[in-house]
Order: structure tokens, then C-alpha cells, then sequence
């Protein structure tokens, strides 16, 4: 039998299916579980994106330009333009989710053993794409006792060696759901500019920033064009997880033809997709506001919840719908598997994503969990009951 | 400024693509084009499987798992079966088309620096797929002369060395059309046995097979479950390309859980894609037996034209919907190139894919054009005119 490649071997499974067994369990012995581990969200999709997927009225299911419809892109560079970050359609390149995005720029831009410096916790799957773009992640620890902003720059700085070459920040963050300040965005673009590095920013959750608190891009920051690529997708912003359509944005044009090429092998981006995001674009401001509002009341009732309970500690997170919360337990992967084997309070139970799979840095987030609120504030509120009455069980318990 | 990698500057650019400035250019003045050039088919997409897309009802656009919908590839592997391929749905990966499947593969089999050998001309895109994975691809010559049969065993055994991990056959043939013989696939077998090598086959075509002729799949050769993987995607059989369905299917179980780690980084493919898709599993036998007649005629017509011009020499493939012919001409690209900018017959041209583009050795297929029988008959027709016309007059012509 022919041998697996070593990278193969070496891909990281995703972290957040591996509870998944232990759900399946629980559900067929009949437990409800309320799912706050992972980020799709409950919220509608936008009707007027559903109607043009309903009204497509090609007769061909026809392939499009590898970096997108044209139409699309144009319509794309007037919504990001509304945000002020001065592109051109020519500046954006259509991929299949957010996902690929990430793959082409990693692709595009390190060599293999090359390294990129992540801000730890950071979504699990970067880790996967470096894997299978032989790259290699320098994570550098975030604290949840500030809330997980930016670390120094100086520990940057000590991390920088001829082998980095770009910089990832996912904004606002999943997991932790901290909203970078254009204070801390300043800082790295004089870090990317001193030492020519790459900014990668991943926005996928631009839309979620909480509190009046204003959204910053790397994008927004002049003199460094030829450093940012945006990464962005439908999923989130829409409710459109399954729609697989995001995009890439540079205006770094050497970077973009190299995208590209890689686009082009893989010849086009879906057709309805597009079709439906196009139309997404006009999605009414009527629409985003109460999304926005359905998320801050669930973000207080979670954030609220969460830091009522004995020993655990919770930061107020400016934007995404995840955060990362500290309980007074041994072992995060230990405690949520016991939640779904071992424990219910009226025959439910809460699944949750151990923060351990969004540290690179071994033993760090052991007594972390992530809480994605994807659902109505009637569930999180019997969700945290759940949850206090477990930790309150746990045979694991740390602080009394 | 920071540098692009060495792989994105080594990624080749489409050589599809190449010409595409110039057909713009001829556009701009007025000419019609016939495109022969690119498989993008012309035929309509099921109607039932369209129909699926309208029908969506889904309030919240979600994931799917990674894998694909579960009734999806359970209704797949029904497909599959009455085909004889013996499997189960959980054989079946579902990818964001073929392209996808093929890049998974690739980084699951084979680690950077290893070898595939691929029969040439092959479809270009494995060169930018295997560039993008760091694997190198080793082409062995097939010959017009006896229509792009498999080239020797004994040219294989020349090529395989401790690097070789894999050898990929695409089947019915992009370009050549050519259909493998049940006797041709024993030999790979054996070799593949032999050397314990992943034998890749790339089946878009599998539906398009004229004369009557048998479609053999290695799904079909007992013994060799271990080393198979097959490519396939909607985009071709249901002539709907901008779907993005593809699948990567394997009953080599380890293969499958290091390829399903690469799905999941990426999440998922898209959801109405795999709603149409499994739609599409119900079209109708009268829609395929319309469709081959279509495209049997269309490569009659083709085939007979193109032999009946001085000079030009064309083989009568068996399946997909392509040839590649000889032509008369000192270098294809400078041809096609020329049809585009410097000739018009009534205001008309051609645009056809230089060969030189599926081959790897340097040189070959300097006088092929690779041609896709994508339009109808009377476009085909007026297409041969053209390109009888235009070999009569172009300067680089060789033969008198
Ligand atoms: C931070 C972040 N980036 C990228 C993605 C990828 O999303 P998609 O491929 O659905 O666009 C996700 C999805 O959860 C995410 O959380
Ligand atoms: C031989 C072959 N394989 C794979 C593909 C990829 O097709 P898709 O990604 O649309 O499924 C194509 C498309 O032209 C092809 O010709």
C-alpha cells in the first residue's frame, strides 16, 4: 500500500470536530445540547440573497473569470469603498470562502519553511492551511487579562527573523473576539513597513463590531499598500456559511497576478454564488442593525452570565460572536468532553470548543473554553445554567 | 516591498488563457469568434438539476459537513455503483470540483520533491496543481500516430525511480479524447501493484463516450483498491461547470482521513451546489443519450472536416469532447495568435488552444492545436472553413 505524504500525516485534524463523537453520543441517549462551539450562525440569511439564488435564469451552468464576475467585483469595490478603503475592482479577486483566500496568500507570498507570526489564540484552520503550504505559524500569546489585545510590539520584534515574512491578525478575532484599535494597527504597519512584511488581515466578522466602537482595517492606513491582503467572505456577514464565496483584496498588483494564477488552475469560483452575493451587496442597513442588536444582547447575556458564575472570568469582547472565557478547571479538552459524557441538568448539556485548539504554544488555554453565541438569548440563558451547575459538579474543579 | 514566493512565481499562468488579450482585441474590432478553445460546453444543464436550485428553501445558508451532504453522497455512491464501482458514501469526498479533489490528492500522496508521472499532452492545470503542492510532475510522451494510446509500460519503468509515488491518467482523455482500453488499464495496474503507486484517475469525461464504446474505470480492476483515486465533478457531466461539485472518491481508508483533514480546513462545499448536485443524479437517461448523439455528430463533423483539409491530420477519439489535431504550420502558438490578430474569412476566426501548452517537453506539439467541439455543428462548420482558409494563406505554413 502506497505511504501517505508526510503532510498528510503532519495536517492537524480540526480541533473543533473533535468532540464531535462524543455529541453524537449524548444525542442519541437523547440530551439536548446547546451548541456554542462552533460559528455558524442561526441568523436568516438576508431574503433578498435567497431570491436571486431562486431567480438564477441561466440555462448553463457556466463557468466564471477565475477571479470573479466582473459585475460582482465592481458592485464589491462600492462596498468596500463605502468603508473607505479605496480599491478598484481590479483590486479584489473572487475565491471559494474566505478559506482559499488564505490558501493563495500563503501560497503566494512564503516560501516553504517560511514563517508568518500569528497572534495566539487564533483560528484553528491557519494552522491547517500552513500545513498544507509548508509554512510555518510563530504564534505569540495574547493574554485574556486585557481582554486579548495586541501583544508588544518588542515581542514581535524578538520573534522576527530572516525567515518571517508576514504578519496574520484576524479582525475582530476569532476566537477571542477582541476588535483591534487603530492604535495597535499603527503599530504594526510601522513593524510590516521597518522590517517588509506582510499584513494579512482577516475580516471575516468586519460586520459584528459591537457598542459604537469603529471598525479599523489595515486598508485604512496609508503608505502600506503593497503590504495588506485582506481576506473576506460571505459567511458571516450574510449568514451565507454555505454559499462558499469570499475574496481576497490587495493592491499590491505583483501579489494579485500571483493569486491569480492560482485561481486560474482552479478555474472559477461558483456562478450562483457570485449571482447571490452580488446581490447581497444591497442588503439593507435595517438588516445589519438588527443583527448587530441580537448579537450585543447576546454578547451581554453570555459575557454577563458567564462572569456571575463562581471562578470564571470572561472579558467584553468588541466584535466577532465568539468569546474566550477562563473557568476554574483542569483541562479544557477533559471538562468539555465530560460535559457531553458525563454530565446533564434536566437531561441538556452545553458543547463548547476547548481553547487548547486555538493556541499553537503546548499546555496554553487549558483552562480556556471558546463560546460562540449562534443562538437566540433564551438558550444561552439555559446554556449558562448548564454550565454553572456543571462547574459546580466537576470532579476537576480548580478553584473551590 | 515584500517578495512573492519562488512557487508563485514558478505557478504557470493558463495557457488557455494566453491568447485571451488577442481574442479581446479581435473582438473589439468586430470579428466573430468561434471558441474551440476552452471546455466550457454549450449544452444546457438539466433541467431538474437547475429546477433543485430554484426550489432551495433553506432560511439560513449554512455548512455542510465537510465530507458533503450525507444523502448527497449516499444518492452519489448509487450513481457510482450502478456503474459498478463497488463502493459506499464513505468513499466519496465531495470537493469544490474536480480541481479540488485533484489538489487533495496530491497533498495527501505525495510529499514535496516526489514524483507523478502523467502521459502527455495531459490537462494543463495538473502542472499548476503539482506546483502548488511542490511535487513534479513527469510527463511520458504519447503519440498522435496511434490517437494518444497509452505510451509502453516499458516507458513508465524507464521513468520510475524512488521518487515516483503516483501515476495519473485522465479518462475519457483532456486533450485528446482519447478512451483507455480495458487492456491499458491492466498494464497500469500491474505497474502500479509493482512499484506500490497511487494510480490518479481524473474521469470529467466519463460520460461522454461515443461508438458504443465502454467506459473502464480502474474502480473496475480487482486488487487495486488501495492505490485508486478517482477525480470526478459535476462540471462536465451535467454540463454545469460554475457549480463547483466535485468529488474525490477512494476506498483506500487512510488516504480518505488525511484528504478529509484538508476538507476540513476549508469547512465545506457549497451547499445549493450539492442541492442541485444530488438533483442532478436523477437526469434522465434520455438527457445523456441526446447529449452523446449531439457531441458524436459534433466530432464527426469535426473529425472529417479537419482530415479533409490539405495537410491536417486529426485521430477519431473515443470520448470527452476534444481532439488534437496536426497541423500544417511551423509553431501553434504563433498560429493561433495570428488567427486571432492577423486573419478574418468573412469576418470570422478561430480561436483554438495551442497544444504546446498540455505538454511538458519542451518542443513537443509545436504544430497540434487543441480543438473543444463546445459549439454546434454549423458554428463547427463555418469554424473548418475558416481554418481551411486561413492555413491556405498563413505564412508560417510547412507543408505545400
Ligand atoms: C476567522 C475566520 N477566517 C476565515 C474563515 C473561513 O470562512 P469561509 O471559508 O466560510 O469564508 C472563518 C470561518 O469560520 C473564520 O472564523
Ligand atoms: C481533465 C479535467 N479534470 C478536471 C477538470 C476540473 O474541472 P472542475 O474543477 O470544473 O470540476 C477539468 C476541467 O476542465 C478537466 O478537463
Amino acid at each position: 500500500m502506497p505511504k501517505i505524504s508526510k503532510k498528510g500525516i503532519d495536517m492537524p485534524a480540526s480541533p473543533i470536530r473533535k468532540l464531535t463523537p462524543f455529541a453524537d453520543e449524548a444525542k442519541k441517549e437523547g440530551k439536548k445540547i446547546y451548541h456554542l462551539n462552533i460559528g455558524q450562525p442561526d441568523i436568516e440569511t438576508p431574503a433578498g440573497m435567497l431570491q436571486a439564488l431562486k431567480n438564477i435564469n441561466f440555462k448553463v451552468w457556466a463557468y466564471t473569470p477565475s477571479e470573479g464576475i466582473a459585475s460582482y467585483r465592481t458592485k464589491l469595490a462600492q462596498y468596500y469603498n463605502k468603508l473607505h478603503y479605496n480599491i478598484t475592482a481590479n483590486d479584489i479577486l473572487v475565491t471559494n470562502g474566505g478559506s482559499e483566500a488564505i490558501i493563495f496568500a500563503m501560497q503566494a507570498c512564503l516560501n516553504p519553511g517560511e514563517e508568518i507570526i500569528i497572534p495566539e489564540p487564533f483560528y484553528a484552520n491557519y494552522n491547517g492551511f500552513a500545513c498544507s503550504s509548508d509554512i510555518v505559524v510563530k504564534p505569540i500569546m495574547s493574554y485574556i487579562e486585557n481582554g486579548f489585545g495586541l501583544p508588544p510590539i518588542a515581542e514581535f520584534e524578538k520573534l522576527i527573523t530572516e525567515k518571517t515574512k508576514a504578519i496574520a491578525i484576524c479582525n475582530p478575532n476569532n476566537p477571542t473576539g477582541y476588535l483591534y484599535s487603530r492604535e495597535e494597527l499603527e503599530h504594526l504597519k510601522e513593524l510590516c513597513l521597518k522590517h517588509d512584511l506582510y499584513l494579512f488581515s482577516d475580516e471575516a466578522y468586519r460586520e459584528f463590531c459591537y457598542d459604537g466602537r469603529e471598525f479599523i482595517s489595515p486598508m485604512h492606513l496609508e503608505g502600506l499598500e503593497e503590504h495588506v491582503v485582506i481576506f473576506d467572505t460571505v459567511s458571516k456577514r450574510y449568514s451565507a456559511c454555505g454559499a462558499r464565496i469570499g475574496c481576497l483584496i490587495t493592491k499590491n498588483t505583483a501579489l494579485y497576478q500571483t493569486a491569480l494564477k492560482f485561481a486560474q488552475a482552479r478555474l472559477s469560483p461558483s456562478l450562483e454564488g457570485q449571482i447571490a452575493a452580488e446581490a447581497a451587496v444591497d442588503t439593507p442597513d435595517s438588516y445589519f442593525q438588527a443583527v448587530s442588536k441580537e448579537y450585543t444582547a447576546r454578547r451581554d447575556t453570555l459575557v454577563q452570565g458567564l462572569n456571575a458564575i463562581p471562578g470564571v472570568f470572561c472579558p467584553n469582547p468588541g466584535g466577532a460572536f465568539y468569546v474566550v472565557a477562563q473557568l476554574p478547571i483542569d483541562d479544557a479538552d477533559k471538562f468539555c468532553q465530560w460535559m457531553l459524557e458525563s454530565f446533564s441538568h434536566h437531561n441538556e448539556t452545553v458543547m463548547m470548543a476547548p481553547a487548547t485548539g486555538f493556541y499553537s504554544t503546548d499546555g496554553a488555554g487549558k483552562n480556556e473554553v471558546r463560546l460562540a453565541y449562534v443562538l437566540k438569548q433564551e438558550d444561552l440563558k439555559r446554556a449558562l445554567e448548564c454550565l454553572r451547575e456543571a462547574l459546580a459538579v466537576y470532579p476537576g474543579r480548580t478553584i473551590s
